[in-house]
């Protein structure tokens, strides 16, 4: 019973406190995400399994969790329906059931749970909230733009405050690669190496990339160029191909048309690489003094859409890591909601119930006294267990004189005011 | 691919108007929930199979959902996890977990999505949200009628106005049967008997109960004592048993702690039975004009916290039924949104980009043209079909004077303002 009473491994009971400042922030980046035109969208918590057949690579298929067939089916021990994964590979399907009934291009935003059967580690949850904004049926890079807009405002929003965009573009990547007559087929690999230099010395990355088949020079020039400070090296050798051009272009259109956000709060980032190969077009990350890793990312992926699915559509997001954020933010009063009014109870509980309701009608949170103890004293421990503000005392000398006892629990002040009274005077008060 | 487009059956994929129609809904009531002091919780979609084990009935349980167990048991065909069924185990479970650590008594409310594997069907859903309030902790009979007051505001709050509750008591139903010198072992059969007097005409009851063993001249008299329209008939009845004068005195004093409540609002209704057996106290469903069966319904459950696996505590709840209700108020504006202003694309789309983002910043829903079409014929029609109050339009001839051509929507009436003032100009139109 021990065991079975927590809540199943990688999984978490939200109480009052949790519940309210993570509704505070899927709340703040929602209206963010409407103010930009984009549109709610929430799916079923699971899918027909077929649904994800051979969408996701192998290691996400391994933590998809699946659903028992149902009824004289179960004894088979196959599952037919799986939780859903990620936001997106709803988001195809719905593209491809909706069709022309959805705005075009369809700009959404998804905030929920989402399950994945990961070990389960600190930080790392089995059932967690993701929040997607994506717009797909737009190749514009206004579109991109707009997703860089929506997630920083999304961010601002969160309070906080010292983060910056760390924009690439696929198309750059390849054509570095391309300007180093990198083999293609080595191509995804050597990415892949450049990825960990956020976490590996350069040195251990070139000498990775060395053992991956790439000649001294060409690794410790490509390291060079996408570490350098200043970008003016890494653009060079990105204008010697066409691919190049074509991926700095990109870039630098979307720092354009991002130039009205506070300055360097969008920067390109050459050696930004996003681990997810799904991509094709821009790509960023942001980084925040005082988080770990990255708390938001996101691109243009063209082809993912008809990958999943879904028709052929071109199409961009973003993500804000909502999770890894609340994980920092645990402190603050966002959460804690004591009591207004506390109501003690000393005989007379038709006229609390009814003064009860007055007040709340006043739009103070208000609890009546619901335990066995007929002492002041206990009921009073219970109004400061509630955290409430004051209290309402109505014993048998305030039912003779018709009149309330209000208890300031900070102050310990007390005053009595008229039955009649005692609602509006709490409004005033508060 | 047609069939695996569709959300799996009997789930629903909501898109913009009706997700915003929802959350509205569950916000006005839980804001309602808070004013009364109670607590969010949220618990994880999935419980440990064996927290389920025996605690539902054999019909309940062949509803559960249950998650194969992963990796390399996935093979064995088993499952470990099963998702919520109800809100109510959960509770228990939570109640168990954390005990002292909560408050006391605990008043807590759920709003959520719960999973039931049954047939679908028009109306009835297997992925559906359910809307419970629940205090654990106290036999206080004001805890059971200020779940009343709770679930009534709630109703109001969504807009509900002709509605009623019809309360009884587990005690007094006993009561009565022990009037009638009723054998105990029929008492269920018959209390189930009388449940149907909503569905099916008194004769009908009758003969029901004459066929599972009562005499007529009994069978007679139950069913003519409780639908009688006047209540003093029954209450006469139950004033000759100690069990028949406690259930009625739970009755009469729920009665007058809700006597602040519009006159007949609350009315003692002794032919309500309510299908649940695991109540011990007050009981109550509310009916309401142009609704179907009832919209809300619950009671006091002295001794199921403790069956489900949690401490002994006394509780009483009630569930608001979210689903029936927004089924019926499905017109309304409540959900739609289209956009406040929509911005044009010809050109200049550096300096849209600012211009929308402080169009945004006076909180206006505000939008770019991401197509690719160049004719601003096509970029009305987008707007129009977004729904878009007014229309910005920058042209050659625009950007030239340095003023934006404001459109609208409703009117056709066109402005030519400064691009400095157009955000000012806008937020005074709103």
């Amino acid at each position: 019973m021990a065991q079975a009473a927590e809540p199943p491994s990688g999984t978490r009971d939200f109480l009052a406190d949790d519940v309210r400042r993570r509704k505070a922030a899927f709340d703040t980046i929602g209206a963010v995400f409407e103010r930009y035109g984009f549109d709610p969208l929430e799916t079923p918590a699971f899918e027909r399994l077929e649904v994800f057949a051979g969408k996701l690579g192998e290691e996400a298929s391994s933590l998809i969790f699946k659903i028992l067939k149902r009824g004289v089916h179960e004894a088979s021990g196959e599952a037919d329906l799986a939780l859903r994964y990620d936001h997106t590979v709803p988001l195809a399907r719905v593209v491809a059931t909706y069709g022309s009934k959805l705005p075009s291009p369809y700009k959404r935003y998804a905030i929920g749970p989402v399950w994945r059967a990961d070990r389960a580690a600190r930080g790392r949850f089995r059932e967690f909230a993701q929040c997607d904004i994506d717009t797909v049926g737009s190749a514009s890079p206004l579109a991109d733009a707009e997703i860089v807009g929506a997630v920083h405002d999304g961010l601002e929003a969160l309070g906080i405050a010292d983060f910056q965009f760390l924009v690439n573009s696929r198309q750059a990547l390849h054509g570095l690669l391309e300007a180093y007559h990198v083999d293609a087929a080595l191509g995804d690999k050597v990415l892949g190496s450049l990825d960990k230099l956020d976490k590996l010395a350069p040195d251990a990355v070139c000498a990775e990339l060395v053992e991956r088949g790439l000649t001294t020079t060409t690794a410790e020039g490509l390291v060079a160029d996408v570490i350098a400070p200043d970008t003016d090296r890494v653009r060079k050798q990105l204008d010697t191909t066409q691919r190049g051009r074509l991926g700095l272009a990109e870039v630098d259109r979307l720092l354009e048309l991002t130039a009205g956000l506070p300055a360097d709060r969008v920067v390109f980032a050459p050696q930004l690489v996003r681990g997810l190969d799904y991509y094709t077009g821009p790509i960023f990350e942001v980084t925040a003094t005082g988080y770990p890793g990255s708390i938001a990312s996101g691109g243009r992926y063209d082809g993912l859409v008809a990958a999943l699915g879904g028709p052929d559509l071109p199409a961009c997001g973003g993500s804000i890591g909502i999770e890894r954020i609340l994980a920092i933010q645990t402190v603050g009063e966002a959460g804690q909601r004591g009591l207004d009014v506390a109501l003690t109870v000393l005989g007379a509980e038709d006229d609390l119930m009814r003064l009860a309701a007055e007040i709340r009608a006043q739009g103070l949170r208000t609890s009546v006294y619901l335990g066995s103890s007929g002492k002041l004293a206990k009921q009073l421990k219970w109004a400061n267990d509630q955290h409430a503000r004051c209290v309402l005392i109505y014993g048998p000398d305030e039912q003779q004189a018709h009149e309330v006892t209000v208890r300031d629990m900070e102050s310990g002040e007390q005053t009595r005011v008229p039955v009649a009274e005692v609602a509006a005077y709490l409004r005033n008060r508060f």
